[in-house]
């Protein structure tokens, strides 16, 4: 497996599957991009270390034991695109949702862009509508 | 740009964007596997030329003038992960949706499968809520 690969699995297992959000302090590069990602409230911004461990944070709080499986993954140049599926139980509310202590699915893709042996930033696209479908 | 990336240009251009059903003669392996593809009614299906040939028309009916605009694309080994833009005018009615008239727009992620220079089958994403709040 080549590196990027390696950090991408490192990162995503550490810092959105287990919330330890000080390891961004050693993935991330200080400035993250988020190059695309609809219904994210970060869509298109650039964020400090600080500002992306709170956004791990407050993404992870309605579902604290969520888990990303990588499906498959693809590599070339400094991008890593991830397919993955995700499970997460529902415990705390979100805005406009309660939380129904439910399992909840959804899929995704993400490429991550590197530089060097950290990530500056991700494109990504994932099924929300299934999400919205499971929540309401 | 390797082979595969621009027959997969190619696809898209023909098939999805241009309408030319019969282009997937030349394009698809004689069996299609949708790997995965939430809310694709022929999602975990393998599928005949001819019958891909049906998707084809019936996704494309209600928004006959769509186009993919092709974000990045990043290859490794026998995939082709493509990050695209869509948009489309709402002429014609979905089950469920009365068309608007008006342009909708989504993004997606299509990871393709090759085979030699066909392609075998995909791996998908697409933003289905975005599409969903702009249709309803």
């Amino acid at each position: 497996m080549s590196d990027a690969k390696a950090i991408v699995i490192d990162y995503m297992h550490h810092v959105w599957n287990d919330g330890e959000v000080d390891a961004c302090d050693r993935f991330l590069t200080r400035t993250y991009t988020i190059h695309h990602d609809p219904g994210d409230p970060w869509d298109g911004q650039k964020l400090t270390i600080e500002a992306f461990k709170d956004r791990v944070s407050m993404s992870r709080a309605p579902f604290p034991n969520q888990q990303f499986v990588i499906d498959t993954m693809i590599e070339e140049g400094i991008k890593v695109a991830v397919a993955w599926h995700w499970m997460g139980t529902f415990v705390t509310d979100m805005p406009g949702f309660r939380a129904t202590g439910q399992v909840v699915t959804t899929s995704g893709v993400t490429i991550y862009y590197m530089e060097g042996d950290r990530i500056s930033g991700h494109w990504q696209v994932t099924d929300r509508l299934g999400v919205f479908q499971q929540v309401r």
